[in-house]
């Protein structure tokens, strides 16, 4: 008998907020983005939830238009070392970028954080090739989008090579002959390749999981074919159910065609539950959120997707404009998508601003509805598990005391933790050292 | 009147242990290098003993010859962050190279320990252009000596930059206006130098001790001038109290020559006390430490300071050779310090090899003889205090039960901490940031 598939749960830990204007709700703490006590609360009540993963985001340069939960942020790698001394079984996905690190210390301080947490690290890899942030690091120019993705790939290879550089049983530790290592099984990766060129052996023994978990965030053609090719999770953005069904089914194919026998990545759309005790309470919930809205955050969202066009110079309170021409080249389905919900209920400026800047989404509800919204996303193709933002103080504590214990009723979300390690949790097994494989073969 | 002058103490963290065979004690976990644990229960015995710092050494490259306590080991800044959570006031030092990092990464990661830690955050800022270590990093070539020290300078300085990006109120958090941050106070280091381009502002706002605490530990004649310029804390290893006093009465008039008029740097020279309940326990735990020494690691020890000479040619238990003319010119004092302590007793090779490999120092008896020896080399020239090894599992408990006291009599340490950040409990104030400098001027 196989075993039940499960909705996977990650929890993204993201200090003032999740939109512009969230910090000003009057429970959140301003600097609550580099508060660590909040972060720790909030890490142990995911666990207590039975959360498969904290997800700390990251980017690498701000300037006087950013948000404010970009302007100020923990740096992910640290603040996750820290959490993984206060939780037990909870797993710890940190952002890092490969455009400007060196892979010896990206292996290394992953390595180091599996090791700190029993085996609970995992790494989000993205590249960040933006111009602002380029200044941030001494380069005046970046690489061509699909450049950008075989360095990424480079990276992310030899980061995994160095992981395999001490076989499980190279740590000898013999005290009577004086043998610490068996040098047969502390292997170089003596990787040179276009980007990279890197001896190793890496300074720090095999982890709990052999490997972190690799999670990816491909939205493009170049990074679908990424994360179909290299993640084991994914965390995507879908606007609805529909396009979560068709990125999906897009991204399970790509992987599908690649070789990937295994079904994976998971698929994990991101998600802000509003969970209210009653109907009225969870809609009451929602508006408190909308009306901490500016127009001003909802206007930026809007011209955003119309090539920086202006709305202030129209009425926001009259019927959306004739835009259809200046739809943002490189943002179309954003563009297309916007129109569309315009007309569906014929909006104002005003109110598809707003809307936009506080998006509703599918889980706004009681425990009941939002579980059901949960499942039914779940169940029909769009998802293998969640992403949950807080879009609203307290709501993760209501999340886990009233939605996770519906979810575990219907046998969809585990009742405890069953694995010392995030990778066997989650359902995969601890891969097998590369070197021990070819012994193997070999033997 | 003025406060009497403390001693500073830390502790170094490192693993399995302090020179090449200690890892075979019986009490040693072999891997201790990364059992996180381990760490956590002596960094609060660390902390119950009121020590200034922890210290978390580094290095980035292993090969076959490796000592076990660099073969495997935590990455820095991953096990001090986690360390910040379990810990409440020690301060927590870590040791990252300049050599293949980004300031903006740099400057990121120990901002965010300052604040995961509420303001206890150092960094020993090392340079490693050691061949080996340029293999792991694509580098094929190594910059000259004097050209290191440079690039460090210029790191440095773009890291302590960064560290000013916010002004302490930078951060607005107005709810009812809306007003997240004060542009005027966020700041562009806009730094464009020889080595290093970067824009910034850092995306996390200042941390509660402003500049995190520097810590260097330079030797040569570049190495100490750098020192002296840049660092509030240099670690040192002085084989003896004659060569400490020339150490500090070297390096403090440096710093003066410098403009620097806060007699910083603190000197701080490692020690590796052998604390025993009377002199015979003292002398049996040593000895206990020596028999542990394998005669090819004193054989090591010894070949190395004569430009790789083969000792095993010789009868190890003749008078010491005639080997003047083969000393390793950029080890020369080394060799030079070998003969003057073979003459000295008239040692075999054998005596000198184990005896380089388990030096004994000025600390080995009981609780008040080590206090006595610390107090004498921090009273006569030699220290402002010391970096304390664990030469045998034990030593730091009952350095904490009972030498600890005695120095806390005698008025030379802290009864308890008295300020909340590292800095502050170091004697030092909170820099005031660089752009409020220039408007106090200005106003």
């Amino acid at each position: 008998m196989t075993q039940k598939r499960k909705i996977k749960l990650g929890f993204i830990l993201h200090g003032v907020g999740r939109t512009w204007d969230d910090w000003r709700h009057p429970e959140r703490n301003v600097r609550a983005s580099t508060n660590f006590p909040l972060y720790r609360k909030q890490a142990q009540l995911a666990e207590k939830g039975k959360f498969d993963f904290l997800f700390v985001a990251d980017s690498l340069s701000i300037n006087e238009k950013s948000s404010p939960h970009y302007l100020n942020r923990f740096e992910p790698l640290t603040v996750l070392s820290a959490l993984a001394a206060v939780t037990d079984h909870i797993g710890l996905v940190g952002t890092l970028s490969v455009s400007y690190t060196e892979p010896f210390n990206v292996a290394r301080q992953f390595a180091s954080l599996d090791h700190i947490s029993h085996g609970r690290a995992g790494w989000n890899v993205v590249t960040s090739w933006l111009s602002d942030t380029a200044a941030n690091f001494g380069r005046k120019e970046h690489p061509a989008h699909s450049e950008r993705y075989r360095i990424a790939a480079e990276h992310l290879e030899t980061v995994q090579g160095l992981w395999d550089s001490w076989e499980d049983d190279a740590l000898v530790g013999d005290k009577a002959s004086g043998v610490f290592v068996n040098p047969e099984k502390l292997h170089r990766l003596d990787h040179a390749g276009t980007h990279f060129q890197v001896r190793g052996p890496l300074n720090i023994d095999r982890s709990p999981q052999g490997q972190p978990v690799i999670f990816q965030a491909g939205a493009s053609e170049t990074g679908r074919d990424f994360a179909a090719r290299h993640a084991e999770a994914v965390f995507c953005g879908p606007a609805d159910l529909e396009e979560a069904r068709l990125y999906y089914a897009d991204l399970k194919s790509r992987a599908h065609k690649l070789g990937r026998k295994d079904d994976l990545p998971f698929i994990l759309p991101g998600a802000a539950p509003i969970v209210g005790l009653t109907e009225e309470d969870a809609e009451a919930r929602y508006q408190e959120l909308v009306a901490l809205t500016s127009i001003d955050t909802g206007l930026g969202f809007l011209s955003r997707s119309f090539n920086d066009h202006d709305f202030r110079k129209y009425d926001l309170d009259e019927p959306f404009p004739e835009v259809e021409h200046i739809g943002n080249e490189s943002n179309q389905s954003a563009s297309q998508r916007i129109l569309k919900r315009v007309r569906k209920d014929n909006l104002s400026i005003r109110q598809i601003a707003l809307e936009l800047a506080t998006p509703r989404g599918d889980f706004v509800g009681t425990p009941t509805q939002v579980a059901d919204a949960l499942q039914n996303w779940f169940e029909s193709g769009g998802s293998d598990g969640f992403v949950l933002f807080e879009p609203l103080p307290g709501q993760l504590d209501l999340f886990v005391q009233h939605v996770v214990p519906i979810l575990q009723e219907r046998g969809l979300f585990r009742q405890d933790y069953e694995h010392e390690t995030f990778r066997e949790n989650l359902g995969l097994s601890i891969p097998v050292n590369r070197y021990a494989v070819g012994r193997k073969q070999a033997g």
